[in-house]
């Protein structure tokens, strides 16, 4: 269903040659109206790829019409050629559908620090073009494909119209955002500076709290356009609450397919002063390399917990802390609880839970084991 | 030469029996003075094992006696019990040597939230008083050893004294400290707020510059003893230089040992606008479990290095940085810069400098590549 679920869209994804091997690595999606208003949130990092800078600058309009996005090539690090290599993609976009190219985003990933084939990703927006249709959500969630091994889609209804999208991340996952480019759309009616506040308040709870290996992309953006297409403006409670769902159910999809990953890993905080102090040590705790094997290797091995617990700042007394994996509280008061060997760490999902014992706050921040995988996708990504 | 290098020192390694399987496991180190002046550095962790807890107390005094250490458990989440059980240990060793529990000094490593085995510990330590010798040295540096691989002695002659020093640590090395138990000793005499000055200043340019996983430990402490048995008061620039050159040689050996590593790699940060920028540039890169997963596979990805450095918040402009592997400068301006097949990326020692173009500051910080050994060696170490 994907991007496409919603009145008022078409997309494409062609092989456009840009990675080589036939795959798919071109997608576009257009918005047929009536409405255009768009929001989009981007990675935080101070380097950030060229598409990245386009799109900021687009977006500060609240319009789109269309999205153009590649794989093969990151476009970052590229320099002044790079810009102008996006820009180029842009005028290209706006000639195809006979349109303004300040309203025509540009998302890619792929390796860092190379320029992108502009020829064969030019021809490609033109065969992109010529092969929009209505059902072409499918094709563009699997050209956006990197190292993903499964296209990421999802959608769902409101009252009386739907929000649907795609996105791709499997590894350089984390806050903020998780590394990945996503576009939603919506056939609802709904201004700008709505969408914005809906994306923002979804994003900051979703991929916001994946943290699979504490590596921030220089390429991260999720879109969010609105067709209006349905006729419908949408309870806005409601909406937020959809684009949220939607959002949440693509992060989910992000984690299990995490580069190398055997295990999905969340670690529940509770009991904290403050939500921002639940998400600091939740955030530390997904980081730590130690911990993260020792669940890959099956071992609740909760020291390793309240050692990374220990290097934030929230407020918390050390003797306490108390700590369960998979519902069995094996620390208790900071010092050894339960029995550890009623763990039972074979699922592939598990569940540390952290009481700070310092108020009523909570949240959770996913993350995935380390794995000799890993290291061997990540040390053979670009030779 | 190791801790006994200087005079007035004795010092013990035996297996008393913690680890099992035979090995050495407890080290004891006495000062026979006429000085006792000491001092020491601790784990940042506010989640602090029982035996920093109480060296830590001890230090307040500035002098010590004498130092126990443990391998075969960190004594860490323990609760009230694993502090009587150190205090215990400390009164054991004042027993033995007929003096107070006041001026011992306990130090402990290996699993976090295990008991000790005290009947095993108290023994041993009677045993290792009756070992005491000159030459002792040795011995106790391979008896704190937990996954290292081998012992980390070193010393340096000043005018008229000698500094000597042995430390374990081959994982969760991070700031600040280095994840480690390290002791130094002189036989120069100095007040214990010289030696404090001097381990501060030395610790925060070596071991605190020292990120192998990015793991703090709950154990870390570097401890500084002088016996003044040399009778000399030292130049106090020279002999902070010379406690330094051991920091810093210590450093090196954790780092080359460390878990599953097959790369060390400098992080040279140049051109920064204050220290503290270069500090923090060169930790967030050390950091990119992506990076270090590149320098494992030899894939000179200075892209992964922007990426990390954009994560800061030091002073520079993306289109600024210059970035050299092994003196290749494959980043000039943000962008490519020189071949990247000439980067030479066999060599075991990798330098990565990053020009911020920003100041006249530089900042080293010493990492290594991440393997699927570590991956093996952390999934296993508990189970």
């Amino acid at each position: 269903m994907s991007v496409t679920a919603p009145l008022g869209f078409r997309a494409a994804g062609v092989a456009a040659g840009i990675k080589g091997g036939g795959a798919r690595d071109l997608a576009l999606v257009v918005n047929d109206g009536p409405s255009r208003a768009a929001a989009g949130v981007f990675t935080a990092n101070r380097v950030k790829a060229a598409p990245v800078l386009w799109s900021q600058q687009v977006l500060a309009g609240g319009r789109l019409r269309a999205v153009v996005l590649n794989s093969g090539g990151a476009n970052a690090c590229t320099g002044p050629e790079g810009f102008q290599d996006t820009h180029a993609t842009a005028e290209k976009a706006a000639e195809v559908l006979q349109d303004s190219a300040g309203e025509i985003a540009v998302c890619s990933t792929g390796l860092i620090g190379e320029r992108l084939p502009m020829d064969e990703l030019l021809a490609g927006v033109e065969t992109a073009s010529a092969q929009l249709s209505r059902d072409g959500g499918l094709a563009a969630a699997d050209a956006i494909r990197t190292t993903d091994t499964v296209s990421k889609i999802s959608f769902r209804r409101g009252a009386g119209y739907m929000v649907g999208g795609m996105a791709k991340g499997a590894g350089m996952l984390a806050p903020a955002l998780a590394t990945m480019l996503c576009v939603i759309t919506t056939d609802a009616d709904l201004t700008g500076e709505e969408l914005d506040a809906a994306l923002r308040q979804a994003t900051s709870r979703t991929f916001d709290r994946l943290d699979t290996d504490g590596c921030m992309s220089t390429n991260d953006t999720v879109l969010l356009l609105a067709s209006g297409a349905a006729g419908v403006r949408p309870d806005l409670a409601e909406f937020g609450q959809k684009v949220q769902e939607v959002c949440a159910d693509l992060a989910r999809q992000l984690l299990v397919d995490a580069e190398g990953a055997s295990k999905a890993i969340a670690i529940e905080v509770v009991g904290a002063d403050s939500e921002d102090d639940a998400v600091k040590v939740g955030r530390a705790v997904s980081r730590s390399n130690l911990l993260k094997c020792a669940i890959h290797g099956e071992d609740p091995n909760w020291g390793r917990v309240l050692a990374a617990v220990g290097t934030t700042d929230a407020v918390f007394e050390p003797d306490r802390l108390n700590v369960a994996i998979n519902g069995i509280w094996i620390c208790r008061g900071g010092a050894v609880g339960d029995d550890r060997d009623k763990v039972d760490m074979r699922p592939r999902d598990v569940t540390i839970t952290i009481d700070l014992s310092a108020g009523p706050h909570t949240a959770t921040v996913h993350t995935t084991d380390l794995t000799a995988d890993y290291v061997h996708e990540n040390s053979a990504y670009s030779s």
